[in-house]
């Protein structure tokens, strides 16, 4: 009987490879080669599946991304979390974390004269977006019954801030440590939710005006 | 006459050079050519002020900082300035402040294989954190009777947020225009100065630990 392959299967084991080339080489100098040595493929099997190094290195950033949110939508489904406890499953504050984290600043980095790779990961920044909202809105009561423009505002925050904290942990790791990075995220957190409710409160008939935001 | 050669100010003159033949080729793609080029000198100039290009990168980046440095310090000797007034000369809104920021978004992204290249700027972050403290202090009328490590969480969330809007207005331009990055700057700071005087009504005893963090 001839061997049946699983391509997904196939696709995901080539994007783990790759997950573990990058955080030795970098993005900018991982090749090909590297992704084929990690576990013994051939490059002419690795080209069946994807054509040139962006297309794995992008595989590599939706898979540790894909992993991500199954962490946090398995905290999601548990009952009593707070949001810091469900943020801080983004936080570089593991291995695989802090590799996921490594490769984005590589990417933003990179894409400072090469824009166009940035032209990839949008539905991937979408989906980000809209987890976070599903984060705020069930760890935090009242959430649910903010317009959509402030609720936007604040996942905007949020995101914005975790993506700082995220620069400082991997630049600044001996001052940003785990403790101080969860500390500030709460502070953050804390600061931006008194800030909805107390805006709500002083205006009360704060119009939806369901501005879309990109993550 | 022999020609009097003023070195600081050559020093200055290529970290110019620098600075724009950063922004055209990115920091990993520079060369000491691409600079001697920018200004018409020779490469056996450079070399008599800067050994490696890595040392121009830095002279670059100190460059570009000074400047934004400078035009803080011009802001903080104007009266009834805001704390948004402040902060806004370095967020991603100009020209010269979006190079600066693309110059540090490179930096940090090369620095996640080759960590040695972050030994250099601390003493910048360590200039940065005090010229965002002078800030706070001089806008915020009470800020100068918060305990240290109160102040010091204001800091170090402000820098994070700024860094976090930072590489979304390089990375989402689209979505974090001008207007967007001010607003959900303005946010953050109303949020977390709010915050800090809650905590402090909460308990006014709050001892000042002296913490020290990094920018």
């Amino acid at each position: 009987m001839p061997k049946i392959v699983d391509h997904d299967e196939r696709r995901r084991d080539i994007a783990l490879a790759a997950c573990r080339a990058i955080s030795k080489k970098g993005l900018e100098k991982v090749t090909l080669v590297d992704v084929a040595r990690e576990e013994g493929f051939t490059t002419g099997m690795l080209a069946h599946y994807y054509q040139t190094k962006w297309e794995v290195v992008l595989a590599a950033l939706r898979l540790m991304h894909l992993q991500l949110e199954a962490r946090l939508e398995e905290r999601l489904q548990r009952r009593e979390m707070t949001l810091i406890d469900l943020l801080q499953s983004a936080l570089p504050l593991t291995a695989s974390t802090r590799a996921e984290a490594a490769a984005w600043l590589s990417l933003w980095g990179l894409a400072v004269t090469q824009p166009e790779l940035l032209k990839w990961p949008q539905d991937i920044h979408a989906d980000w977006r809209e987890l976070i909202r599903r984060c705020v809105i069930t760890s935090i009561d009242d959430a649910s019954h903010w317009p959509d423009r402030l609720l936007d505002d604040v996942v905007s925050s949020i995101i914005c801030f975790m993506d700082g904290l995220t620069v400082k942990a991997l630049t600044r790791p001996r001052f940003y440590t785990r403790a101080e990075q969860l500390r500030l995220l709460k502070m953050h957190v804390d600061a931006v939710v008194a800030y909805a409710r107390g805006s709500l409160k002083a205006n009360p008939r704060v119009l939806s005006t369901g501005a879309e935001l990109g993550a």
